[in-house]
């Protein structure tokens, strides 16, 4: 008995974001596949498709924000449920990869939790993981598989180059680790300078920071500050200051992702710096936001790339090469 | 270079119920490994142990309660941590095991969860699982290594005949699944008749039940209604009622898990059980605590199972051969 | 170069029950592979398929009837010449799930077989299983894949409830393990009443049945004994007697899997059952069979689910949603 | 809490070779295991070990004689068994390695059912093989992991060269496979000529062979004529004919595996070998034994490799380097 | 969103032999996927592929000619590579399989290199290897999937028998363990008569040949001497060396794998052998070709097969079902 | 049978810098474990231990220097060799982790050995990695489980403070991705200030730097111009002319790994810096060394190291805390 295969792609979608999930879908043309997903009394998370999924390609979008556990349990959980309903091949997508920050052991007898979640979702069954922006790309190297990682650098410097030209900004890292990455905006913005925000430590008192200072010029300048991810938004509001006391002119903000805890808002918005700009890889809600924010849709760029694996297309084209 | 080897129990616990950790390690003489836990502000959890840990025989105790995904996050972040400071063995001993209800499809497209979660923490990096009275048995097969599976069960029939006798007791099963259970409890309890809970649907009506009525003979008895886990109560509370409609002449509800998700102490504070036994498997704090309810203490029987597998002791024997 | 895919479904077969291949094969419109399966002289088995099988998408039907351990042998060859050989993907048919009796440990120190079977056919190179009414559901979490767990159920109603109506009958369980499914026929068959035969034990003996006695209400009604499988027939024979001494007018013995090990075919022509119903996962020689034994083919639920998997489309619509 | 570890030997046999197992057990002064093993009805087999095995060193010893997809079974379920139990390392004892003439593809679409069997083991719990005379020694490769390599060439060699000398014997080789293997054993009976049966085969009738021819010389010689194993004893007997036609004195067969299937022991009674040197690695029952063989006891070097393996010695060095 | 599959064949290839990639690129009628390869100067390879590999067929063909684990590492790397980047299925071709010499343990405390192979290209992404005519076939059993063992033996028989005819050769093997290869050349070659060389050991002095001398008659014959590979050439030099003692008129080498490290050219130039035939799975630079050396393409077959392996046909039926 | 295990540590070399390896051994107070170790003439290697090596603690220490590959492919092999004869614990020591710069895929269709060669060695049989300054701490991540990462930072910076004090000196980063590192360094020196050279690209050439420029106040300073690795040399080269351009009174090379492909030497000879500071993990020999070069031993940390891994100390207190 011959056939022709089909393959037919399917979007699924997690319940944290789900506003990130319907732009996707729209860009896409697809329904979100529905499905029951809920909550026990004790937490306990249960997830039922209520279409057929067998053969599909299936595209499982999650937005790893607060409950961070939950929302990793219930991606997991799905997977496991599209792994047993015979679907073709899975591909998690996490915007907003969650335990980044712990891709090494800073001391000893430290996890690296950022490992076992790649390894977590393998167990599941996820056949690929598509991601953006990542800590530090080594994570990439933590699956064991094909990972996409999509970077939202364009759209934020083309937003930034836009509203600030290129003439007289300065690129500045809040720390010592994101230099490399500062670099890169320098080089997209046509060879700005660059600059750093150093602490220095008292030798004789151990983990206390001295003092902050800035290495590079920045007097007069529009400074572009740069980071992966801005989280409670205490280093960057910090950075803003040392900059402005610095002399320089207007302090941008721009990170990919808005983890944006307490009291990250009103830090941000007390700043002192002229916008914030994020992409909204997590749900930024409303009472969140405040004046100088801006927020740059990822979903254009997710549906673009979801479509590039579901036709064999290059990911890697739509970066000019980067990965 | 020749030594003797050593090897040493060392106990970790996680955060979610501190009293039982406590008595296990007191009931066992060893202190709790100390260790640094707490959340970022976005909910990831971090983890680091304030000792050396290499080469222990390590014991990892967490309490699975609401919020369900947090603690066991947190258990393979302590498994993960443990691994890679080359901890000896890894011992997850979860006393309620999690997710414990998906152990199968019961409709298409369902995942099977409590095989996930024990894929997950083999994946971490767990060598052996100690639990107690599993959902169901076939649980055990879900982990390829040994489960030590450990069982409430004497204590809790012990509890039950001192305070009431055999004579007069019917075991009653609250639905059809238990009732294997409810005659085990019957054996124990030297022979004791038996009855259970039928619920029945309206055939017209899909998965809607139509009326609970008793299969067995209740009337004039005590009946002792047990169950491995209380979650919401709903259940247990409604057979409760039928049974004295039944014309039973008291009710003792016993069960393993306290779950007690809202409203349960209410309904079991108020369904006119004459006691409701439980273990403190998982937390059970004062304000969820009515003054019907007993709860017996798992820790003597943990740390029991802890030190037999320390000492290469027979587990199977603590329960008489049943394991 | 490019081409277009195709899929091309191929079956083979074990020899353990040529009829049941043959009848699958027919409603299928395919032929079943041809091969070279024999037995060297101290047992070992040795296959080759004389076809190409380069691609196909293979469906390997073995029927686990004694020698139970040579015909799981000769199917696990069988997938490991597949994989091998190129099968682009291979399901693994096993109407009776070989060792599922063996899903827990019982008592210390016992092995859990059933999970054993599904990872040597993991190991073997098995993508999916296939199989009929499990002992216990949970063993579809003992494989690392997809399962479609297929029912008998609905066929065994249907004649059933067209034989016998459904107005006085009860449906049974002939021990305390099987109630939830007497529940799930009671509902099927419009809400009948339920009972069970209770064995309580002398607890100054261990292990030794006092006596059975049914619970639940059974004078003067048709009584549908039902079970998954039935081995010597001993319980179930003596569950007929229990149940006719209780009054039951008739005793209608309905079950899944005939294994039918002596001395079970003499137990059931005698047992005083007015009609034994099993299916034909097992194949049931001539000289097994007896006058009120009649046995309905699963040859067309099978076929029926292969040509689904095969062309991507639900298994589980084929039973309203559960699976 | 602190210890200081110890180890414990355990042996376990399968029920296959029970006289193989005691003398095993004699040799290292231990007992076997108690356990209880036991067939169901429809063949499927049951074990349990009726003393705590947890953290032991366990040797598994099988014997593989038909019916032998039912000893390897059985074998796999104790391995099962022992990794559930807690067992430390579990080492197991092939003195006959079951499918090991199924070590390659002869031709397309076949299984490599030797390596099969390694994965088998590895996947159910098994941490060592144990093995003598290895059909192919390619097969220890399939295993990943220690494979100890038994051989019980010096023994053979020994019996051999104290009954006929070394002056007159031509060592034979039965077919054109083992060629390297009798240029091993003119080696260490020191320097003697060696000797094979050629078959020709007819190039216009496939797959029939035309003829037998000695290649060497073998008149007036007392040919030893070796094998790894024998099973039906057709091509050995053969043999025997082809060199006493070819002018040889004396014909002695000497061989580790003793498979012996009908009518290989009338064959070789009958074949005019003037002795028939075997070991029993596998059993070898009263009715199969013929006025000239001789059975030689493998016993004391299993014991030896055990003893070994357990104490952290070397076993290479019991075969002078070899392995 | 549905799409219809399409599958696409992209050719990949490692620096050590172009000359054979390009010949079986012509063959296909393809193109070498371009890439980028490059060495860091302490050695380490850089491989990136200039063009998508998302969703292909890739067969990467690399040659194992010295400096060897440079160019296993380089594979392994492209491998890696196009894991990464969702190539759909990925077949190592190595003509020549690495470290096959290696395929037991000779003595103790050795390693089977030719299993660890097969592992690190499955670690890598593997999905299947090609490879032709083995050291031994059981390494095909090394490898957990398919592998396509491809046979030169035809090639060289025709050659042979095409310039030698039938009528008075003998084929020899160069040791006693290549006497089934020999059988299976006389068997091709309709029936022609065989014969070895042996290796005499003196039993006084451990691992010193005494004396080669040949088994079997080759006076006045051609003997056609065949090997799987010629490395340094000492064996098979001395081997023609023996023949021409004992009164072979012409001896002809024919072998698959040219390794030919030094001196191996000068001394089969100077062997006093007619001709030697070999094929082109190795590279043989024209500095080390000699009058008499033929060397026969293996591009054809390659290329057939991997048309076969692409368009799911039979690569059994190019060897009349062998393989 | 009972006994008291005893444990071994046994010391394993492959043959790239036995220089070291005498150097550890004797720190150690063990011998090196004597193997054969040798190349087939096509590069294909050979080990074979010369002692039993069965149930040690084994310690396999390797320096990747060039030729890179083949030292990898040694090592992969050696731990083979072990995990077949019986090894209990396999610890791969790599000072200079290979492969390390290939840790992300800078663009699409890349590689990521170095995650590669972690899976590679876990394939092979390693329980354990200790590995020196990695290139980027995430690689710990790459191997699933424990990573002792030492840092030879304290002995270098101790060298230079003793040397240069603290007063004068700012810490430099060649490059943009180092300067959390210089940090790090500027803290151990008590509060150093820090800069960094960085490179600005014209926008309009890809890929073509055009200019370094020094960011960071580096005039009247002595320069401590840290790296982890020296390859060829340039980078660092060129930084010491920038620095020196910049009014740098003194600067001074401090790095680890010592690559040092040509032209290093040279270009490091004549760079200018006052000193070149480098450790010995990779084999620095005569030729290479020129009179400004100071090479400190790795060899008491390594020794270090593994006593407190055989010896379960802790390794992390080696580094106070970090690791």
């Amino acid at each position: 008995m011959s056939a022709t295969p089909k393959k037919k792609l399917m979007l699924f979608a997690g319940r944290a974001h789900p506003e990130l999930a319907t732009e996707v879908a729209e860009q896409l043309g697809v329904s979100i596949t529905p499905q029951s997903a809920r909550d026990f009394a004790n937490g306990e998370i249960f997830v039922r498709f209520e279409e057929s999924v067998r053969g599909c390609d299936a595209f499982v979008l999650q937005s790893h924000t607060a409950p961070i556990n939950t929302w990793i349990m219930e991606q997991l959980i799905m997977v496991d449920a599209l792994k047993r309903a015979s679907a073709k091949r899975i591909t998690v997508i996490m915007p907003f990869y969650p335990y980044a920050r712990q891709d090494k052991k800073h001391m000893g007898r430290e996890p690296i939790s950022a490992r076992l979640i790649a390894d977590m979702f393998k167990t599941a069954g996820a056949d690929r993981i598509m991601t953006v922006d990542l800590h530090t790309a080594q994570i990439q190297g933590f699956f064991d598989g094909p990972v996409d990682h999509l970077l939202a650098h364009n759209q934020l410097c083309e937003h930034v180059s836009r509203k600030y030209g290129t003439d007289n900004v300065t690129v500045v890292s809040p720390d010592s680790g994101r230099v490399r990455v500062a670099e890169k905006w320098a080089d997209t913005l046509g060879g700005a300078p660059i600059a750093f925000v150093h602490k220095t430590r008292d030798p004789r008192v151990p983990n206390q920071v001295k003092s902050n200072r800035v290495v590079g010029d920045v007097a007069g300048r529009t400074c572009i500050l740069i980071d992966d991810m801005i989280d409670t938004g205490g280093t960057i509001a910090g950075a803003v200051q040392v900059l402005r006391d610095a002399g320089a002119t207007d302090v941008v903000i721009a990170a990919t992702h808005g983890v944006l805890s307490d009291p990250a808002p009103q830090r941000l918005a007390e700043s002192g710096a002229r916008e914030v700009v994020l992409t909204n890889t997590l749900p930024i809600p409303q009472e969140k936001r405040f004046p100088t924010l801006t927020v740059l849709s990822i979903a254009p760029l997710l549906a673009q790339a979801i479509r590039a694996v579901f036709e064999d297309d290059s990911v890697t084209s739509l970066f000019n090469g980067s990965a």
